[in-house]
Order: C-alpha cells, then structure tokens, then sequence
C-alpha cells in the first residue's frame, strides 16, 4: 500500500512528541493532551508562505525555526507556559535533505521552546507553514491585548529593529562589514526567540501585552484600539541594539525599530508604580484617546498582507 | 493605518466565536479555552489546498464547509465532544462576494458540529485552507487506531463510495440522469458530515477507531499497521446507497467504496460479542497477522500525497 506520505511524516517528525502533558502524540486521528488542573488553554496558529513571509532563499532550518518561534511567541504574549504544537506543511515534492534540514530546524525550536510536537499534516503544494501552538496559564491568568489604562508605562523587551536590518541582508540590500555583526543581525531575523519566560514573569503585572511581529507601530496600534486608548511613543527612548547602531544611520535605524517588524519582543504597559523588567525599556506612556502618536513618522508602516 | 488585514478577519469571521469553552475568542495573540474538569484534551489538524484536495470549481461556501467537517471528522474518530476551531487561510487576493460565501459554509459547519471559531491567521498566497479542531473525551476514554483485537468485527458507519462519486460528477467524469440523485451524490463529497455523536457512542464500546478519508482499504490499512493484526474485508457486505447502485455499474461503485476517499464515515472494531449500532454494518473481521486483505483489489488504491 503507497503509505509514503505518513511515512515522510514519521521519518522526519516524530522527535519530541513527548512531554508531560501529552497522552497521545502524532500517529492518531487526533493528539490527546492532559491540559494541567486549574489552568486553561491558550491556541495561536500563524501560517508562512514562501515568498510572502519569508524569502525563498531562507534555509529550511531557519524556515523552520521561525515559523515555530513565531507561533510560541504568540504564546509568550498571553504569559503562556508552552504544551505542545502542531505542524501543517505544505510542500511543492518530497526532497529528502530538505526535509531533513527543515525537521532538525523544528526540534531546535521545539527544544528552546518546550513545545512538544503532537501532530500536524503534509499535503503536496506551494510551500507554506502553519504552526499551532498550544499553551496554559491559571485560569483567568492570561494577559491580553485590551486591559492597557491610562497612566500606564508602555514598555518593550530587547533591542528594536535589528531583525529588519537581517531581512534587508538577506535580501542583498545591506551589507555589513564586520561579519560578526553582520551575522548576528541575520540571526535576529532568522532565528528568532520567543519571549517565553519574560511573558510568564509578566502574567499579573504586566495590563496589556503583545508580540511584536507586525513593526512596533502597528502592533502598539492594536493594544491602543484593543484597549480603547491613545499610547505615545519617544523616539528617543527606543532600545536600540549596538550592532544595529554601528551599521546603519540613525534614520534607518529608527524607522526599522518602529515599523520593521520580525522582532518578536514584547510590548507590554505596566501600572505606573512598577518597576520596568530588567532587559527591558520604557518607550512610552498610555494617555485617554486612540490610536497611537510618535514624534517620527517611518515611511514604511508595519506589515499588513493584504493592504498592499 | 493600514489594518485591513484584520479588518477582513474581523468582517468575515467572527461569528461562531462563543461558546461554553471560550474565555477568549478571536482577536488577540491567541484564545482561552477551559477544557471540562476531567476531559483530556484532543487536537488534529487539516490542510486543504486547493487543486490538490478540492477543485477549482468548488464553491467557496463548500470549500469552506468541507475543510471544517473533514477536520472535524478526525474529532469524531477520536470519540471525541467538539469544543473549537482555528482557521488558517491563505488566498491569492481579497475578494468580498469569495470571502462572504467562505465564511457562510464556515459558519454553517461550525454550527453543525458545535464548534466556536476561536482564532485564525489570513495569508496572502495560493489559495489553500487549514483547519485545526480542539474537543474533549473523559480522561483515558478516547478511541485511537490501535486496540483492535483479532477476533473483533470491522464495522463502518453510512454508506461508501458516494463522495468518490461526487467527485467524479464534479470533474465531470460521471453523468446521473436523475437529477436528484446526481444532487445526493454531489453533496455527499461536497458536504460530507462528521459523525460526531456515533464517535462519542462508539467511545469505551469500540476498540480501535479512524475516520474514512484516504479510502476504506488505505484507512483500514492504518488501523491493522497501529493495532498489529490483520484486517479481511469482505467486499459483498459493503454498505452501499441506493442512489449509487442506480447510477454507476456494479465493478466501480465497489472500486469506489474500497478505494474512493472523502466518505468520512466512521471505521471502527467492536468486539464479537458486542452489537453493530443502528446505520453501522459489519464488513469484515480482525485477526492474528498484519496487513489487509480482500477479495477484490480496485484500481485505485487510497489517497497519499506525495505517492503519486
């Protein structure tokens, strides 16, 4: 019986589908998982497509790491503590070393992150990733985007920009010097890391959070529209990486930090009598009102599939 | 700023969002769901991409319906009660009339089967629809593929071979005078239905369990793989609809029913002692050994992707 698409599926993508939550990992209908006593479930899916997220020159390790990352991050903005994913590949044939290459890119993530891989689906067409991830908090514990109050310091983890720099070497459009720098921008951009545990340190501080994927403008956007309120953003006071700094002039700089996107740091307000985290920055304050203000304005504006 | 991104996801697919599970719907970084004190989760995953595993030609309200039952299908194999669903789409351009009859089969499947759509991700690429179905079973009640028993009975649930039918009817390879019937057949590929209360019936009854997608053989090929036994089919005792016995000679209705796919009806082993539940039929038996066998091999054999 011609039983290669599940083989494809066990060869490659049985490694880490144990954990303590799970009852059943990949090979079933279904995967089964013991979500922990008094905690509830947090679920994020976010799809790549080739040539759209990401370029085609990307290697499947890092294509794989990121799709991966990207989905837990969303779970480091609810302060989620990872249970398990789900993968859905869609790939155009059967190339064995891309398989391979892209499977050990998913277990270095799955590792990092403490997803166990629980299940997923390989159908045959243009290449495209979707990762569903799988979270808990205590119930009524989980942080969103809509609970920013006025008075509120808006805060984000990290450095700004620097995977926006790596976008643009891998696109052939920066070059750096140094190759140490160099490198470690591109790594920003194709290796990502979720915030995991920053996002569990904030669960019941923190009043609003998200994820930065879209650029800083846009995604501050969405916790001012989420939350009903106005957030005004210092230019001045970004978190700007030094590698960043020494590559690129200072205009470029900042527009990557406000509208690059790719970063997966998160933005989160705190009351105004917290301290900020440490590896952490105030950018800004959360006013009455809506929408967001800066004293810059970027040209390109955050990331939106289909206002282009 | 430009939002429509999410304008779109807001316009077309919030409905559906709540439910006795949900704590948080659509919207943020992910969704909150409570999981019933006691129940154990279960996850599964489905990609459909268009041209691949639907035609061109399908309408997008099928398109969408169809993507939800198959999905949840893998949540009626399991035994499993629905709790709620996360859409992955990826689609070449925004197209408001394409979009409005999507989210209308969505929601039509979502309210069959009790699932609440609580979260998703749109993608600009080449169309292609990614369903991820969450439910609940009692702790340890859930069916898997692999606790079939030789000496048990193999069972499945409806009639067979009709979705394969429709198939051809929508490729334009089979014309049926009777237009009703022509309809009947059309609709069972292009609005098959999960067998949800059979599966939550057959839990703690039937020993192995898996829902008919890639073909009774292939299907039942998987099941005798995971529970180590052989698996005989007795081809004369396949349960088939009158509608299709009246349209299409004898030797294809029986390749289409052992080889066809798309059924979605429910594959399961009961033990001998045990009673076929009402619109189910005995078609075979398990024993010592592995593999398949019938007596007649159809010229098709089963759905895998990356086989052909």
């Amino acid at each position: 019986m011609p039983d290669s698409e599940f083989a494809l599926i066990q060869d490659y993508f049985t490694g880490g589908g144990e954990g303590p939550a799970v009852r059943l990992g990949i090979g079933d209908d279904a995967a089964a998982l013991a979500v922990p006593e008094g905690h509830v479930l947090q679920i994020s899916t976010d799809t790549a497509v080739e040539g759209v997220h990401f370029l085609a020159t990307l290697p499947p390790t890092e294509v794989a790491y990121r799709s991966v990352m990207a989905a837990a991050s969303d779970l480091a903005a609810m302060g989620a503590s990872p249970l398990a994913c789900l993968l859905s590949l869609t790939l155009p044939e059967r190339e064995p070393n891309w398989l391979k290459a892209f499977s050990s890119g998913l277990s270095e993530a799955c590792e990092q992150t403490g997803l166990s891989l629980v299940g997923g689906d390989t159908t045959r067409g243009p290449l495209s990733i979707t990762v569903t991830v799988l979270g808990s908090t205590p119930a009524g514990q989980f942080m969103t985007r809509s609970g920013a109050q006025p008075g509120d310091r808006l805060c984000v983890s990290g450095h700004l920009g620097d995977a926006a720099a790596g976008l643009a070497i891998s696109k052939g459009e920066l070059a750096v010097d140094d190759a140490r720098i160099q490198g470690l921008l591109l790594g920003r951009y194709e290796r990502p890391t979720a915030r995991l545990t920053l996002g569990q340190t904030l669960r019941g501080c923190a009043t609003a959070c998200i994820d930065i994927s879209d650029g800083l403008l846009a995604d501050a956007g969405h916790v001012a529209a989420a939350s009903g309120v106005a957030i005004l953003i210092d230019s001045a006071s970004l978190p700007l990486s030094e590698a960043l700094s020494a590559s690129v002039p200072l205009p470029q700089v900042l527009d990557w930090a406000l509208a690059g996107g790719d970063d997966y740091e998160l933005l989160f307000t705190l009351p105004s009598g917290m301290r900020v985290p440490e590896g952490c920055t105030e950018i800004g304050r959360v006013h009455v009102g809506s929408g967001i203000s800066c004293d810059r304005t970027p040209e390109g504006m955050g990331y939106d599939h289909f206002a282009r």
